[in-house]
Order: structure tokens, then C-alpha cells, then sequence
């Protein structure tokens, strides 16, 4: 089955669905592996590994490169973080192009104005974009794709934006109707409020999605009760590896020595496992000469 | 100070110094923050943070992509792994180019062939370059760098191709009077013998790098008694990173909720700190129009 | 000298200095060896070769990697058509950082919004950004520059845009008085009327750049005694190319032959010299070993 | 039909085809224009273009992107000179993957050594891949392939080094029996000889293609006797774009004016129709809201 329609059924699922995070071709792998059936490729997490902030700093075709990366060492589909789509719609469309054939599954884009700056940063209330500019955005990615399978899921940023519930399910409705595959609501508040009272009133018209970051208390069947379609795990991995790499970091530092460290981690040969080594070693032994010195004329 | 000339410092320090392993512009500034002095871009980790191989399958330009993302967000000197320059002299000296321009300190290469193998991986001998090969490799590098400051590591793979010590000891020497500013000397061994055998031989002729990922269990203090130059902790970030991402995400594949690991990593302020969240902030202040609001909603 | 010195002195110059459009390390070359003082990558030129549109379809890492060819390929200086800066200060102070590390003496950016469109194409009228993000945009970059020579030019559209004198001098007038080191003031018109009226006002307060690809047939010793600085020859390169690439695609189509065109293109060889074939050539006899068979292990 | 198809098509013609030469975006929508069936992108005008030596001094990602333009602005197939595949088999099985998902129509490797040197260089005789390990480098790259039209040529290079007519039978045959889908047999000398008396032996028993730069004055009746599938016209675009910049950038810096110029070259409006600009008005009319000010002046 293909990678989109892989990502279609997890949408269309009548339970709910989860997607754990991963932001290169090396976390990735680990959620497949983990078990997980489709993985969220979160523009906080690529943009903290890369080291730079959320607000676009890093290029999309930078962000492209990424995604590559994390299609070609998985199989279960990939979900981007597709910001605002990197400028108006027609970056949007060109951004539709390249994902398809890079094997992304599908692409979430929100509605406010590039840059963007994550939803979680305090500060002023940020601007949104107007639906009328967002709806025809969505209609031109949608006209572009070529895999009729391929996702594109409109991500409401009304409660995140202190709109409040009317804007935001003003919106997911304008949304749905400009051809979106699934509404993802975001809220930031500690509690589960705001998304309860949204599915209240959406009535089950389309797939929701939802980022529980935030109100990470809620329990998973509380969102299974409200209709959710699929729950994404935005940046786990990512908050993980910091957590490890400082403390083996600083460790390390203390202690000048691998002693006390090895076995508290991976071991090389385990690196040498996920990149899947073995795999050239059959194929050197397949495509190299026997006596091979590399090369010399004869 | 340069971070060139720290590197130097490094080198030529009377005590043991310490570089740690670093393989995206996160795990570098988490290097820099628990305090070590010096960066070690290892190659291994780059490709397999990449999901990749450590056999040259990203190009030269894309580990470059990734040095620069590793040097903008830190302040300390990073020495990176360059495999075998990727090519011949010509391009290895076009290689210091470009890391000099993107702020790198200095670059290790080996004496084996393009493209390389990880020399832990098991399976036939490696070929080694030929000893006047790769001191041509060395002098054009040296004569590229514009900054005299700039440092080029020649690695010694005597050993791991199984050569033993006169070998190691010859290139050793031949690579010192080509220009090297230092010589690596690795061991796949499980002991620190051939190592000692070389140092005793060496007489500190020239500052001496080491990898102790496999000889792990040898105590620093040894090191320090046969007057090794620097050790480098080598792929440990990322070791640890894999372990906690892979133990992350199969607790909430199986717990399906938040709720346990929420305290057990980072948190997401965390993440803005380490991308420096706050200045852009400030930078808002100063540079944005005070009634800011770009584009309203309807 | 430095590129942002000699740059510098391009634009203080007392009499009216040229950059010649280039858009790629080949017409970079070409324009410095033809006697140029310095080069202008154009916008235009640089999509268009792609095969892109001016509208922000390559990201602007993608426009970095071509600038980072043309700077490393020529000693004069470049100053870059960064359209907008694509997107808001942050993103544009970003861009100032990777434009200094590779070489650019300087960036001109203009007073529209991301994505931009070309100044000339029809349709309705572009809309600006506002004064006072526009201002602050080039206060962050002039902060943000480490050289103190690299300069950044404001470009003025509001004559583009339909907005007249008046919008054009309070313009130019607060970038200015935001740091800017010139104005580029930009006019669609077939004659020079909008830019003299522009000059007399203006009264050679700073330095003013144009760009007279519609009014071409205005005499340049006309743009001397208004006092303009510096005169941009914007595409004619990128034109002079497609028209020969047309041709000669069209004559070897229909002749089956190259017998015709041998003589009237240049020979393979000027191709070396341009690559500067020859000092590799000289490089390979330096680092290369004698009895070279590449490689092979002794 | 298929990209891939229609150059197998090309190369199994009972009649002499031709691809002509193109090196970015804006020369291969030339060469499409111009009615030609598939398109050369040449390493030579590639690395020309960029300002870099044919000696893959530019590495094979920055290549590939290059391509991918290519591919992105043309419906015609495109056929690239993939030099030696850019290192062993795994490089150049990971070359086709990444070319088939951009859609190129087939790669030509040649049986050289990485990094490559143009065969028109003079100096001395270049050494040659061993067949046995060039034969696996070819079927892992047709092992890879997805697309079972996806064209795989293998380029002997036995004439260039000197080696004599045997060698390039026995290097032909070997590459054929390998699985190539052609052979491109080259020659540096200034008549067809070399040519005429492997085409003899070699009894037209597979597709051979051939690249007359050297030997341009032989008519093509000549290789249509012969039993040529594919004539390469190989850097002709480049060349013409050469002595069209060289002259205009001379004739504006004497003439410091426009005037002589503007009609001997493409308009501005020629480059907007051949970016596709109407495209995008039309498409803003669908997508962009009605009242589309975004953000309007003071």
C-alpha cells in the first residue's frame, strides 16, 4: 500500500490513531521500529536539531532535505509540519510538488503569515491569515497533488490566537469545504476544553486531528469519547534526546572516562544496525570485484 | 580568541584535553554547554543522524549543511571527521575551503581510499591510501588554509587494517613531515595495547589524537601517563540519543498517553532556550512596528 | 582591498560607476574578465536560469549556493538582488550572516512583501511594506553585518507600485535615515522622467543606484549629470545567452551538423580556461605521486 | 508516455536520434523548444556553468539538485553524464534512486576513476575502472532501478586512454552483458576512425551512442551508415551562451549604454514567457482573494 493511502487510513480510522514525532532519517527509523504507524515530521523538533529557532529560519528546501532523509529510511508514512507553507500559495503548491515525489504521505499547513512563530512562544497574540487567503491555498495544493491519496490537513490557529471557539470552527469549516483531508485544532492551554467544546459542535463532519502537548493530562480515552481522528506525539523524541544528551554530555565531562557510560547506551554495533550495514556488506559481496584492491587500469 | 586557535591550544596543550562527539547543531550547543572545550563532528554520528551509512552516501555538501548549522550555534572550535577528504587532493583542499569559510577549527582525514568503511565494521581488510598519496592529500591542504591557525589531523589506519606498529609508525611520521598539525591514531582493539606500543615509540613528537571507543574501559590517567594530546569521546551523543528515543517511543506506543514521560525529558521551554527563543523575542521589540498585526482575521 | 571595501568605493564614487548582471559562477567570471568593477546578481537572472520564477520559487539557500559559486569564482565584488529579504528582519539578518561568510561585498533588498513578483510584470499593483517594518528590516541588517564595509542597499518601488514622488523621496529619505549605505530607485517607465525628477529633489544626499532596463535609450551621460552613482545593466547577460542557446539549439536541430557551428562558438578549450583546467593540471604534478595509479596499498 | 520510455525509445530507434546539450533549467526548456527529443545534461557545461572544473569538484547532491530543475521545467527526457557514478557501486546505485525520483530517463557512467577528468584534458592517460568491478557497478545500478525503462549507458573510455580498438570490444561486451541498455563508445580524435572500425566489429549488436565534439566535421550520414542509435550534441549550448556573454559584456562596457544592445538579444518579456509567468497571473486570479492588498503603504 502506498505511503498516502497508508496515511489516508489513519485519518478515516474509526478509532483513533497516533503519530509519534521524529525530525531525521535517524528518528524516524526508531518510531517505525517502535511500532508507531505513521510518524509527524514537527517543524519545532527539525529546527531545534538543525539548532536554529521555529520561525523559518531554516530554508524549506532545507526542510525538504530533511524530509528525504526521514521518507528513505522508513516505510510507514510521513506527515509534515508544513508551517504556512512557506509564503503564499503558490510556494505552497511548489512546497505539494516536492513532497510527492520526495514520498511524503501528506503535508499540514496552519493559518497564520510567514514567518511563522511557534504557537507555544509567548508574546502578542499572533496574526492569522484571512480565510478567504488560506481557503484558496488549500484549493491550489489540493489541485496540485497528483497522488489523489496524498493528505493535506488545515491546522486552526483561532484558539491559539485567542479567537475563541466560533472563529475556530468558522474556520475548520472553511477548510473542510477549500478541500482539506482533516482539520487539525491546536490549543495551548493545560486543559482539554477547548478542543471538547470544538467537537461538540463539528459533530463528527470531517477528521480532527490534535496536538496534546499542552494538556498532556487528558486522558487518551477522553479523546477517544470526543471523536478524535488521530493524536500526534509532536516532539517527544526530540525533549528525550536533549534530556540523554545533556546528562551523558555532562557526565562525560565529570567523570573523563567511558566506563561508567557504555552500557548505559546504544552500543556502536546498534548504530551500525538501525543505518543497516549489513545490507552493503551482502552487496559488496555481490558488486565488488573478489580480489578487490578498488580499481587499477589493466 | 579564534576558534582555530583553540583548537590549537587543544592540541598542543602539556595536559590531556577532551573533544566530545557532536552530530547536528542541537548536540553541538548541548557540547558546549556542559562545558567541554572542543567539538568532535564525527561521521559516523552525521550519517547515521541522517539515517545513512557511514560509507560516504551523503555527499561532502551536505555534511558541510550540517557543520554550518554546528558551528552558527556554537562558540567553541569544532574539529570534524572528513573521512578521506572525500576524493583525492583536489578535493580535500577544496573541502578546507569551505569549512574554513563556515567557521570549522580543523578537519581529520584517514589514509584510506574513497569511498571509506567504518572502521569498526567488520569484514575484509580496509586498503589503505598509499603513504605518498596521502601526503600530497596533507601539503595541499595545508597550503590552501588562509589561516595559519586552521589544524589538519592526519588519521593513522595502520592498525585497524591490520599493518601493526612500524607501519603506523612510518605513515605516522611520513604525515608529520607533510604538515599534519596532529596524527590520530585509532584501534579496534578491546585494550589499549597498541596504543601504548606507538606512544612509547612516538616520543612525543608530535601531539597525538585518540578514539578510545572500543578500549573504553582503559583509565583516563593512562592516557594522560603516555602523553596522549586529546581524546575523543566519540559517538556517545548520539549512543545516548538513540537509547532515549527508543525507549521514549515505545512507552507511549504502549501507554498511549503523555502522562508518564512528561517529566522524564526536557520540556518544551527547554527546547526554545536551546534555540535561543528569548533574543528573537527582544529582536521582535526593536525591529518589528509597534502595531504590528500584518493581516488580521475576518 | 576587500570586496565590501571596493564595493564601498563603487558606490562613493564621485563619477557614475556599472555592474554588470550575472547568474551564475560562469557569467560571474565572464563579467570580471570582460573589465567590470563589480557584478549584479540578479533576481531575475538567477530564477530564470533555474528555469523558476521570480517570485521566490528557489528558497533563498538555494539563491546562497549560486551566490557561493559566483563569489568563489571572481575577485570583484558582488552585490545581490535579495528581492525582500525573504520574509520579515529575522529572516533578512539571517540572510546578511550566510551572504558574509561567502563573500558578498552586498545585498539590495526592496519594499515589497514576501513572495515578491517582478517589477515588471503586469498585472495590478504590487503592494509595499510599510515604512516602518521596511526601516526596521534595515536596521537589523546594518546590525547584524560584521564587516563595516558590507553594504546594504534599500530599493524604492514606489514608482513601480504607482505611488509617485513624493511616496518615493519620504521613502528613500527613512531608509536612509535606518542606516541603508544607498538607494536603489526603481522605475518601469520607457524614459527617465521619474528617476530625474526623483534626482533634482533628492539633491545628492546619498548615493542612488538604478536600473534603466526600460529606459535603456537613455544616454548615460544623462544619469552622470543627475548624479547618479551607479548604473546596474540588470539581465543582458542572461538575454544575450537565451538568444544564442535558441539559435544554435534551432541550427543544430535542422542542420544534423556541427560543421556550421564549430566556428562561431567558443572552442572547448576557451571552456578549460574559464574552469581554470590549468592549474590543476600544475596542482596534480605538485601533490600528486609520480607513478600515479591513483591508489592501491603498499 | 513515460520520461524513461521515450528515451528508451530514443536509443532502440532503427534510425540516428540526437540529444542535445542543456546544464540548468533555462537551457534544457531551450532545447525542448527548440523540438529536440531528449536532452544531454553534460558534467562538462554542468560544472562550467557553476564555475568548477569537470573533476566533480562539485559534489553529486549539488548536482542532482541541478538535474532536478532540469527535469522540473521539461517534458522530454532527459539523459545525464553521471561521470563514474561518483565512487563505487553504492554511490552509484544510490545515484539511480535519487535520479528516478526526480525523473531523469537514464544516467551514462563512465569506466574511470572518482574523481573523474575531462577526457579532453590533455596530460597523462587516464586510468581506467577494472571491467569486473565497472560490470557490478552496472548491475547494481540496474538491480536498483525501479522503473524497468529507467536507461542505465555504459561509457567506454578505452580509445580515450589509448588502449586500442580490443579493449574497447572487450570493455563493451562486458559492460553489455552487465545489463547497460547502451554504450557510448568516445573518441578525442579529430577524424571518425576509431569510431568506424569499433562500429564494424562490433555488428551493431546493441545501441551504441557516440559524442562527435572532436570529430564535428564528419556528416551524419556518416553515423547513420555506421548504425549509430544516438548522437550527443555535448556542450554546444554552453559554448553559445560563452561567446554571446563574453561579446555583450564587452560591447556594455565600451558603449556604456544599452541602446546598441536592447535588440540583439531576447526581451525581458521572452525571459517571463519562457519562466512561465502567465501561469502563475492566471493561477494568482483562482487562488489569491479578490481585494489582495496584504498589507498596504502609509
Amino acid at each position: 500500500m502506498k505511503k498516502t493511502t497508508k496515511l489516508k487510513e489513519i485519518l478515516h480510522s474509526p478509532k483513533t490513531e497516533f503519530l509519534m514525532e521524529a525530525h531525521n532519517g535517524l528518528s524516524a527509523k526508531i518510531v517505525e521500529e517502535a511500532g508507531f504507524k505513521g510518524i509527524w515530521a514537527s517543524g519545532l523538533s527539525m529546527s531545534a536539531s538543525l539548532g536554529v529557532r521555529d520561525n523559518n529560519e531554516a530554508s524549506w528546501t532545507q526542510v525538504v532535505d530533511i524530509l528525504e532523509f526521514m521518507s528513505d529510511s522508513t516505510r510507514i508514512p510521513i506527515l509534515v509540519d508544513g508551517d504556512t507553507g512557506y509564503g503564499n500559495f503558490n510556494n505552497a503548491r511548489k512546497l505539494v510538488k516536492k513532497l510527492e515525489i520526495i514520498g511524503l504521505a501528506g503535508v499540514c499547513i496552519e493559518d497564520k503569515l510567514f514567518p511563522k512563530t511557534n504557537s507555544f512562544i509567548n508574546g502578542k497574540a499572533q496574526p492569522l491569515a484571512s480565510i478567504e487567503e488560506f481557503c484558496g491555498k488549500l484549493k491550489a495544493m489540493k489541485d496540485t497533488q497528483i497522488d489523489p491519496d496524498f493528505m493535506v490537513v488545515a491546522r486552526v490557529e483561532a484558539f491559539i490566537a485567542g479567537w475563541g471557539l466560533k472563529e475556530a470552527l468558522k474556520r475548520a469549516e472553511a477548510y473542510r469545504q477549500a478541500g482539506a483531508d482533516a482539520v487539525l485544532v491546536h490549543s495551548k492551554e493545560s486543559h482539554v476544553n477547548e478542543i471538547k467544546a470544538f467537537m461538540k459542535e463539528w459533530n463528527n463532519r470531517h477528521p480532527v486531528v490534535i496536538v496534546p502537548t499542552k494538556y498532556y493530562l487528558t486522558p487518551t480515552v477522553e479523546f477517544e469519547k470526543m471523536g478524535i481522528s488521530t493524536v500526534i506525539w509532536a516532539n517527544h523524541n526530540l525533549r528525550a534526546s536533549v534530556t540523554a544528551m545533556q546528562a551523558i554530555s555532562k557526565q562525560i565531562l565529570k567523570e573523563q572516562s567511558l566506563i561508567q557510560v557504555e552500557k548505559s547506551i546504544a552500543s556502536v554495533d546498534e548504530i551500525f544496525r538501525l543505518q543497516n550495514a549489513e545490507e552493503l556488506q551482502l552487496a559488496e559481496k555481490k558488486y565488488l570485484p573478489k580480489n578487490h584492491t578498488e580499481q587499477g587500469t589493466e
